[in-house]
């Protein structure tokens, strides 16, 4: 339990949380944006919210306790990036998250518990889009998506340089805008969704599809239960024609759905990012150029569409950037 | 030319123009919103931006001269809205007007050299919205949209209390967002776009689309060239089944647009405007259905769709609104 060589005492520092649906990352962040000591813990969801936010507590309050260790400086606060909707007027509370099965979850009092420290909790996709900006692929730019694609979809929104949450914190659901309404069926309940064409799960539901109907092609030897979608945009970089066809397809939905988001917002750029995004160029590419033929000309020629840049620490970076980022972040 | 009785000497007053392709209404309205002097002139838009802008000149500079001749205060300045593009950073500058055959033209330096004056332009779908938020159905609204449908779609954005206009003033063309992409050609040279389903020249389409079909129903007698979209509103109060699939068929494509707007930014409130939505409940209450059956329920069940309420004067009031809705509009 060594502090990363980029700590310095004389930079301010947050306690920052990344409350995932598996794991949950903890660090300390300084105003840098460099990360000087991380600790976690596994999730185990299933425990409920009492044993589940002991945990994040008893995470914070460690962290909290390594800066007196190291003679680090007091931080500034505990920021919380949650897989779950946080409402602007009620913002100590997860209204709602789903993976974690949270109703009403008081995690910002309980927090404040373990350590006596201001506590500030976002949405994970918001915090993405805030880390992004701060220190990642947004820096500098004023309008901006950041776009997680992984086991679902996740957008957060900054707009004229202000993160916009909507009245009940549900804006930038992009992942549920409908693009065909009798197509396949949403975990929201609904069809033909962005999420249920584009996120990873749609991905490896396309490959068995496939798969299913022919004897050829490098994933047949993962068929059925082993084929991720990493797998599949592997097979397309090595020329399959069957996992092309499927990157085609995907890029062909991401690129109408991103074509909307662009008329609807005309943001200066696209930061995407998660597992799906990690596919790179043979993913992006075609969407680009689906991006050209949907949308209009001029939001779409001003709108650049790039990778994120903090991968997994985007969680935690994004969290200390709820202390650091302002004002370009205001609650 | 007597002023309108809801004049009171006390009121600031600005020169209000509302730029359209067939008319230009100019206004003196007070910073209650109420209209107290109207001046109006045709565009004949054929005869070019030299022309054009003259016409618009004049009219600024005679309702200038109404203000010494009545007694009333000197206006504040001349608010525009056009039918056209006008970037946050060459305010003076509408970019892009199709219906006009505009580009890059220079209408507020235009206007200054008729009346010494601060010219502030902004986009008509813009100009809407803050009409609406200021003296209309989006008072007291942060974060709405009021969107016009017409010939075309227009849509303005109130975010955060805040217009938002995009880097290159192009957010809000959700009129081009695409719902099918075989549908029928948009004027964009796209297909499928929720305009080119369900703008006034849609809803007529179709009407001609069912009636080759048949020799029954209310709007035969109007087949082929005099039906207009309010007609098919129209029979369909009536009773008249063509006509009422016709109205469902629209307001699925509404919803379906809308509830996709609604899920990327969770806005409080639609405001729906223009000559479509005057058709009135046969067509709001079918759009509310189809948008609680497509987005989802937390930002679905906090979002009202309602009417508009400045009506044929939403382009005036939101033009003085330039002026006097601060600090909800920034330029």
């Amino acid at each position: 339990m060594v502090p990363h060589e980029g700590m310095n005492p004389e930079n301010r520092l947050a306690i920052a949380i990344d409350v995932g649906g598996t794991s949950i990352k903890g660090a300390l962040v300084n105003e840098k944006g460099e990360i000087v000591q991380r600790r976690g813990v596994s999730t185990q969801a299933v425990e409920g919210f009492q044993r589940v936010s002991e945990r994040i507590g008893a995470l914070t309050k460690e962290l909290r306790e390594d800066t007196a260790a190291f003679g680090l400086p007091e931080p500034v606060g505990v920021g919380i990036g949650v897989p779950g909707s946080v409402e602007p007027d009620v913002p100590d509370v997860v209204t709602y998250a789903p993976n974690l099965k949270w109703w009403n979850a008081p995690l910002g009092q309980r927090v404040r518990e373990f350590v006596q420290l201001p506590v500030v909790m976002e949405n994970d996709a918001n915090v993405a889009a805030i880390g992004e900006k701060w220190m990642g692929a947004g820096q500098g730019i004023e309008s901006l998506a950041v776009v997680t694609i992984g086991t679902g979809i996740g957008c957060g929104l900054i707009l004229d340089g202000r993160l916009y949450r909507g009245p009940k914190g549900a804006a930038g659901e992009i992942g549920h805008t409908i693009l065909l309404p009798d197509g396949p069926l949403c975990n929201c309940g609904k069809r033909g969704c962005l999420e249920a064409l584009t996120a990873a799960p749609a991905v490896v539901r396309m490959a068995r599809e496939q798969i299913s109907k022919t004897s050829q092609g490098i994933l047949r030897a993962l068929f059925p239960d082993r084929i991720e979608a990493h797998h599949v945009f592997e097979a397309g970089r090595e020329g399959d024609s069957m996992a092309l066809e499927i990157v085609h397809r995907v890029a062909y939905y991401l690129g109408w759905g991103l074509a909307n988001l662009i008329n609807t917002l005309n943001p200066q750029c696209i930061v995407l990012g998660g597992g799906v995004a990690q596919a790179g160029e043979i993913l992006f590419a075609p969407v680009r150029e689906k991006i050209y033929n949907m949308a209009l000309t001029v939001p779409a020629q001003n709108c650049a569409i790039v990778p994120a840049q903090l991968g997994n620490d985007a969680g935690v970076v994004g969290a200390a950037a709820l202390f650091f980022s302002k004002p370009e972040y205001h609650r």
